[in-house]
């Protein structure tokens, strides 16, 4: 299986997502710079590997420190680093919930020594690597009983091996279904702008050898009509407690679609999505990208010079139109979400 | 304004429509197996644009034949070269019916010469040109109660200057709106594989100083929700005697969108777009293209090598999705058409 990050003893390395599948090109990641660069260029992408490279991000600031210095000007430091890379993408809150993981384990230790600090950081970074793996098992277990032999499933973006450190989300249960003997077909949505279902999830699928056929995103609807989608699944960046999911732009509209052709829509994410301090999907902030994205392809333009473009990375998919959410606990069933239990 | 086809005295001449909008560049038609390639590779297209180059593909193969054979020499081997030209593209009804238009005109003549045949052959393909050129005008005319100031309209692929002989017919209604002195803004999906929204319709909006914002096909749903969409308006390249309508891929998506947010959706196309032949859109051929649309951009691979795609050019659009079929006459309110009168 693809590692799409590790700590390789002194470093973060992780696969450079950004030239796949032309390329599969493994970098090093030495500084808080690099990560945060890497972050925003989408070499390292999905929420949950973004939890790790948080995680990782504010070991390597640990470890850049020298000992020397108090553990106050330590924490100081490392928490401002910290907030420099919880700023480098606002939506996932994996991010920022990796970051405060390893943050808040520093600062259980009583009387520490910034060396242990140092060694905690690293030790939390790779458990939070470790579950992630856990949990993306769990997920595809939750999931068993939705998917059927016989069925075709719509997917969008990349929620695999590459956006997590395990078998994926959405991807992961798609997996076990095919590796448990279930006869499965998958859609993949190329996923513009950035082409995650062509150049990810497509790459995964052909790794592991699960029939599939890839789609433009503005095909899934009259597959729809067409009765060849039985299901859509997908990943997560962030729920709200009512169940409202921020996820890759064009999720809203395959969920609306689904609604519409009375098609089951679900949502696979791992606990650490859910974001309880927000009540509603109103307030998750939504990250928009740069013009080039759609305005260029390989450096080439694609529409005229100075075009204005609305590219929103995410959008927020409303908890109603949510068949069910499926976590690494348990299903969650809409319309009505609640994940106090 | 832009001319995307025209007869040159000797030869047909049109806009290469694949190289926009990086170069503007003009290419004489001189065979048809010239037309019949620059069909096949969207050098031109557009359903009426098609129509006008059926005509004069007619034209230039009846011209291309010697003065000495017989009429009926004559009649069966312009009657084969129509054939194939048919046949390069099978959904836009346009095209076969400019061929027929041109056919019918010259099997009008009593005793004609070759000569004469070739006259006419060229007279009635110039005429469907020039009617091409009113009728956009009269479906902008006939579409002038639906557009308010203040409306933000959304269209997909291109239906103006460039689909057309005239100003166009989704993009026709939108020019002359703008140019009548209405606030409107327009979203532009970008309409994958093929881009011709990006590539075409940005740059004629441009062109025309028309405001618009360039969104990603499978933003036009979150667009829709978040209620900066009051109206969608796109073309047709084929329309049964029950409203289905065959248009560009994803405009049944859009349709569903629409009908989902309660958000008006129109049809614009000539009348010579509906075909009363067809009960319904069941029996609307679609065409299906290569994979390599998908699979890749510029040459450059977008997906493993070997991946599988579904690319079918165009999708079918209930009747009953559309609120108004707006044409060149009248505008035909759904959810029941009847093209009778």
């Amino acid at each position: 299986m693809t590692e799409t990050i590790k700590w390789t003893g002194s470093e973060i390395q992780i696969l450079d997502q950004s030239l796949l599948p032309i390329e599969e090109q493994y970098i090093d990641i030495r500084t808080v710079d690099q990560l945060i660069d890497a972050i925003c260029k989408l070499k390292i992408r999905g929420a949950p590997a973004l939890g790790v490279a948080g995680a990782m991000g504010v070991a390597l600031a640990a470890r850049s420190l020298p000992q020397a210095i108090t553990t106050e000007e330590f924490f100081q430091r490392v928490m401002s680093e910290s907030q420099r890379i919880i700023q480098s993408r606002p939506t996932a809150v994996n991010l920022q919930w990796g970051v405060d993981r390893v943050l808040a384990r520093m600062k259980s230790l009583r009387s520490p020594s910034v060396s242990a600090l140092q060694d905690v950081a690293l030790e939390e970074s790779v458990s939070i690597k470790n579950e992630d793996v856990d949990s993306c098992v769990q997920i595809s277990k939750s999931a068993d009983a939705l998917i059927r032999s016989g069925m075709s499933i719509l997917t969008h973006c990349n929620t695999g091996s590459l956006a997590t450190s395990g078998i994926g989300t959405a991807l992961g249960i798609i997996k076990q279904a095919h590796q448990g003997g279930r006869r499965i077909h998958v859609y993949v949505d190329e996923t513009r702008p950035l082409l995650q279902g062509s150049r990810l999830t497509a790459w995964e699928l052909k790794k592991d050898a699960i029939p599939h056929t890839l789609i433009c995103d503005n095909m899934a609807g009259y597959l729809m009509k067409l009765g060849k989608i039985d299901c859509a699944v997908v990943g997560a960046d962030r729920i709200a407690a009512n169940g409202d999911t921020a996820n890759k732009i064009g999720t809203y509209g395959i969920a609306a679609l689904c609604r519409f052709h009375s098609i089951p829509f679900y949502v696979a994410a791992p606990l650490s999505t859910i974001d309880c301090s927000l009540p509603d999907g109103e307030s998750i902030p939504i990250e928009e990208r740069g013009p080039e994205e759609i305005t260029n392809m390989f450096g080439r333009p694609t529409s005229p010079s100075g075009t204005v473009v609305y590219n929103p990375a995410f959008d927020v998919t409303p908890g109603h139109l949510i068949s069910a959410i499926i976590t690494d606990k348990r299903i969650y069933y809409g319309p009505d979400f609640s994940f106090s239990n």
